[in-house]
């Protein structure tokens, strides 16, 4: 089942619709729950209803209205109560930390490192991206994520996949010249961490098929950078699986109905993959040439997030957001 | 104005009600808004129609119900979408790295230190702290709070001392024991600060009078652990006002309309009023002693926060928590 939530006036929620298989049109869910956020509130009582939606759409049993352009949507959940992103991937937390000079943590491997994000606010798919100061370094980092509905503390990380609702992709927007300062004051991200943009749709697991295994989603992820190539990495590389995300989240607390869980950047060991966010690619120039050659986003610049099925299909519609200046 | 928010059975953001200047009794205030969230969302519209109610209640012109105990409330805000905590007593700061063994940061007088807590499942002022593992930790921190309308980014400290709309005491309970893994990682807290609890009452600032004055709040706040006095420093020494907190949070986001500031620990350098949480204790007696005498809480501890006006009069009701074992 594909979800949405369409821009909406009346709600910060945004309104919740129920998108066909092949994206081309919609069915306003309101006899379901206003908004995405709600819905996952109860899902087990909605899901049945939304599914049921799903399968009268595509089999154009019910009526439906076009989809006339990606600007209508919101991010598939305009906000929620907690995003807790991780840093499942081992190759990207190498890079970062090479690139600032920083030690890895002794427990790389077996803890993994999380951090609370700002989640009140996400951008709308194709929102642009404030830049104040081209000095805080603004960087993109494409992540994919789960939504998941209400999990008791001290969940295991087996338990945990059971109460992965929908998954996501996520633009985790990173303003990289705060970090250094914002780290040695021991409090972890903050400012350097500003809202974040997550794609139009919201997919359930059985939608992805044998891709979703495991607690992992084993498809390549794709970056464009000014409309050119930029990565391709497979998000199934994840060291931590979404289960033992969750556990660790949920380890002191229960997790509310529609928490988002981030893989963190999605990187591979394989270079000719590229990368999934600037710092990385950095890193890489640094140790090659001596020295970083392409620079943070500057007004203008482009970056657009998407993922295809095996058969080439569009999953999640895409992420495509341009900085622009902020007086 | 004093507002609180109900248990409810039909909404995880309880409902709103307006209560008496003498906290005796309440009424629904659902032709305003249906919970004290949503209100917040449209402050300048419905805060005047609920102070209408605060005047009417006051002066008997209006029905109301008594209050017929402290369990019928959630925290005044049961949840919200950004719980920024800043630590602005710079004597607790100085206190706690001492405990850890940790140096101040070099920018301990001109930048805040702040993180990102959880929001989306306060507990409510006399809910139980679950208590997992004796080996966490648990300690209390009593803090004031507040919390604002919508508050757009790049405010400055003086422009954001406007978009203060209440203030609530908060407990931001704390697991000690996994502080120290947890900051080596680099990311800062997240399983060490597990849900927390505000106060049954918010109140708008001009409630607090005289008292209110510079983004401080200038009255003790009184902390007893197992029936006994155990601090009452004064919340008006904070380094940074809450305006400088507020604008340090929205250097780079939005605050979404509803997030809530925390002081960090209320501390003073006058030993003789206390301490707000056991490290500060913990760390006076090592440094007397050689060693910590009052351990962390253990099951059955009970910690009671509060406030009252110069007159005595008590402000917010009180958070009363007593730490419970959870298998």
């Amino acid at each position: 089942m594909k979800l949405a939530s369409l821009k909406s006036k009346n709600s910060l929620d945004g309104e919740l619709v129920v998108v066909s298989h092949d994206a081309k049109c919609f069915v306003r869910a309101h006899s379901v729950a206003p908004s995405l956020r709600q819905a996952l509130e109860n899902w087990s009582k909605n899901e049945p209803s939304l599914q049921k939606i799903y399968s009268d759409l595509n089999e154009n049993k019910i009526q439906s209205e076009p989809i006339t352009g990606e600007e209508i949507f919101h991010s598939a959940l305009p906000r929620t109560w907690l995003f807790a992103d991780g840093s499942a991937f081992i190759h990207h937390i190498r890079l970062v930390r090479k690139a600032r000079k920083a030690a890895v943590p002794e427990t790389l491997l077996t803890v993994p490192l999380m951090y609370q994000a700002e989640s009140g606010r996400f951008l709308a798919p194709t929102e642009d991206i404030p830049q104040r100061d081209f000095a805080q370094g603004t960087d993109f980092e494409a992540e994919v994520g789960v939504i998941v509905d209400h999990v008791p503390a001290g969940v295991s990380a087996e338990q945990a996949l059971q109460h992965i609702k929908l998954l996501v992709l996520i633009n985790d927007i990173t303003l990289r010249g705060l970090i250094p300062d914002e780290l040695a004051q021991g409090f972890g991200f903050f400012q350097s961490k500003p809202n974040k943009t997550l794609s139009p749709l919201a997919l359930t697991p059985n939608e992805l098929g044998k891709a979703w295994a495991h607690g992992r989603l084993h498809l390549p992820l794709n970056v464009k950078y000014n409309g050119q190539f930029f990565g391709k990495a497979n998000a199934g590389e994840m060291h931590f699986h979404f289960g033992e995300l969750i556990a660790y989240a949920a380890k002191t607390r229960d997790l509310a109905a529609g928490t988002l869980i981030g893989s963190g950047t999605v990187s591979n060991e394989d270079a000719s993959v590229g990368s999934s966010c600037l710092v990385e690619k950095r890193t890489l120039e640094q140790i090659e040439t001596g020295a970083p050659i392409t620079s943070y986003m500057k007004v203008g610049d482009t970056v657009e997030i998407s993922m295809c099925s095996e058969k080439g299909e569009d999953l999640f519609g895409r992420i495509h957001q341009k900085v622009t200046p902020v007086s």
